[in-house]
């Protein structure tokens, strides 16, 4: 798309040699006290005029996309009225919904939603998705997700939520379903002939007559083709099983690593499966999250944060880190967290995470709590533009990213800095584009327009 | 809203006695060679804007709403060869993604989309109204349909549709989750205090537990409260188990009525029905589909007319009446209806239909197919303006519609002749809003913010 090649092809980042970005969006941030700052108006993320804003700052930034994650339930300690009484974004605009309306107040960017396929339909989903696709002429991502909750669950009818197993067999095949969906109309398959009166040429209709172990769907869709040959596909499992699945079928692979060699690990070990799924390395672009704050200096950035972790009700904190760690208010918020606390923890991922974190330095509840408030996991940035963008370039030149997903935590003060601040030094460095290249999500992500269906 | 009271007050209009519009939009028009017109383009189906153009031609005339009908699959009759090249609109944006594009591009229209109970989950109907909702500052409105297509049930895993009883039942429990989903949080549940870092009042989310004979759903919703108290809800099912439905759950109930005797009997009935549910006749409006070819003198009127129906391909035009009469290619299209196809129709209401239409004239097949292509059921008014304000006026004073649904044949050229050339008659006449009444689509149908929960 551009002959203005970087000396340096890094990884498997595509043609251009450049590192992708993506901005996640939640309400007014990911930082539980995000609505709590000076300046930040707490009812901006119930309108769709903040994320309308939001995703022009990050365009005027040339990102690749804005990311929204979601859950179709409130999870159930959220609900216990002490942390219900502090937790913003439990009721929320559905994503779909705002990509829509945002579709429409933007040109270029691409627009990431997520939706789960244990209680969504593959004929629903390839609908809404391949809609959103065409009022946006290209721009739709739908991120995968299985759901792991109990309480989505019981929004749809059951008491518990399927095995592990049982969802990603069911996602693989429902995935499965939905390519070949949008795979109903061929291009050319709109005549468009007034005079003769043919407004299709049949020959390029593809009926589905899908039967597999968990779902029966005829087809065919009964939405028009993609303007990037299918919507791109988002997903984010660490998993075995979740990697697996990727493999298989995504095009955008976020990640959590707060390490360079976890970043590593991980990219190497998604990349490794992509050949058994007749799949090249450039396929499959992986971007883990980072939570950036950007200051003019080192100082500025670090008072800006404290700020914020300071506006942390210490209830809303314990709540935090509950389900990973148990209930830990009968102790000090500022002692050790307990052995006891580390050996209850239920989810695989958090656990390695807080053993990683542990292993350099005495970690309190407090800081724990601080730490997941900060980058809900991800790796936490705290300095000037300049160092913020070493980082990036250090991960992005050793081939443990093509990119980064931006998990902003507070809006739209992050973007607005990052953008202001640490792209213009990215595009200096010739890591980053200094206009869009193409017209659909897909070309800018430099992604072949697929061809046929998914394999398998 | 208005003090500016008309003489009469017919019907249950409402306080200020006066009809409701709202306009049915598919693709470039309802009928089927709308896409063959001169200075049509056939592609602008595709096209969102093409329907924010239109949605903003009716939000120019005051019209309440804009309204889209939707099936969750190709019929298996349109994917015949012959059909399938000559039908538009099979492959189509999907309704709320079009609406949640067209709220940023109107401000006062109505938006209502079609979404049926059978092959969604009311989980996530109250998630993507609710949230459409909060997108358009209160204007969401929910179409029910209980879908009754075997092409439908393809596409979701089974062979053929629910049986027309328990589609009914399990929609009245539907709805009524739907509702009390909505119902989740109070419209003061919202305390955004930074200070005292309380972004909710406990006490202000209700959780549902519903248990039911077809549902169990926890809730809560975790989509903020409507600004209209809740999304409106319209209806159409003719029979007596969707006016029922329709007594119990709808604010908006659209009718097909060919006569104005036709038009009373359906408007007494649902109105009859209210009692039962706590409900009161200015409750519920009711709107017949008419669709209007609007002319400056009645000649031109016509010859509008006949330039339509001169463009049907008469293999398209059997197809239309396929469903209803079986196939009809091995006659003459100028020959008489046999007999035989009037005892083979399935549709009820098609058939009572067509008998209304035969009564008076002789019908032949291309008579039929013409009659159901204008109109697709609805009682179609080709004449002048001054004609076809006489008579809505007519009906609406007769107390047999408290409005109307623009079904239209042609787009934008029916919204733009009906804005220009009826809309003036009927404001002169005192029978039409000249500007919105209210911010939300509730207050300008003139119904009451719903408190509490649907009865039952």
């Amino acid at each position: 798309m551009t002959s203005n090649q970087v000396g340096a092809a890094p990884g498997d980042a595509g043609p251009d040699g450049r590192m992708r970005l993506s901005l996640a969006i939640r309400g007014v941030g990911y930082h539980p006290a995000a609505w709590r700052l000076p300046g930040t108006d707490p009812a901006a993320e119930q309108r769709l005029q903040h994320y309308a804003e939001v995703a022009r700052i990050a365009e005027r930034g040339k990102f690749d996309m804005i990311f929204f994650a979601d859950t179709v339930a409130i999870r159930e300690s959220a609900l216990e009225p002490d942390t219900l009484a502090r937790n913003s974004t439990l009721a929320r605009i559905e994503p779909l919904m705002i990509l829509a309306g945002v579709a429409s107040q933007t040109s270029r960017i691409g627009l990431a939603a997520t939706a789960s396929t244990t209680y969504n339909t593959p004929y629903q989903i390839a609908r809404h998705f391949g809609s959103l696709d065409l009022i946006s002429n290209g721009r739709a991502c739908w991120n995968l997700v299985t759901s792991w909750s109990d309480a989505e669950a019981r929004n749809f009818g059951l008491d518990v939520n399927a095995s592990y197993g049982d969802r990603y067999d069911r996602a693989r095949e429902f995935v499965g379903v939905v390519t070949r969906l949008w795979n109903s109309w061929e291009d050319d398959a709109f005549l468009f002939d007034k005079q003769g009166g043919l407004f299709h040429d049949p020959a390029k209709l593809h009926t589905l007559d899908h039967e597999g172990r968990y779902y029966k769907v005829k087809g065919p869709l009964n939405v028009p083709p993609s303007p990037q040959g299918r919507p791109v596909i988002c997903e984010a499992g660490a998993s075995e099983a979740g990697q697996e699945l990727a493999a298989y079928s995504a095009d955008v692979v976020y990640a959590i690593a707060q390490t360079e060699e976890a970043a590593g690990r991980f990219y190497r070990s998604v990349k490794a499966r992509l050949p058994k799924y007749g799949r090249s390395a450039s396929d499959v672009k992986i971007m883990p999250g980072i939570s950036p704050i950007v200051g003019k200096t080192e100082a500025e950035a670090r008072a800006k944060f404290r700020a914020l972790q300071d506006l942390i009700d210490p209830r809303l904190g314990l709540s935090l880190i509950a389900p990973y760690v148990g209930d830990l208010s009968g102790y000090p918020v500022d002692s050790p967290i307990p052995d006891v606390a580390m050996q209850g923890s239920t989810l695989e991922t958090m656990r390695k995470l807080m053993k990683e974190i542990a292993a350099g330095r005495e970690l309190t509840i407090r800081a724990l709590y601080e730490h997941v408030a900060a980058g809900r996991g991800h790796w936490t940035l705290v300095g000037s533009a300049e160092y913020i963008a070493d980082q990036l370039e250090a991960w992005f030149r050793a081939g443990v990213a093509d990119g980064f997903n931006i998990v902003a935590a507070h809006l739209p003060g992050v973007i607005e800095d990052f953008v202001e601040l640490v792209v213009p030094i990215l595009q200096e460095r010739g890591l980053f584009r200094r206009d869009y290249e193409g017209e659909t999500l897909r070309e800018n992500l430099g992604l072949r327009k697929p061809v046929g269906l998914v394999a398998g």
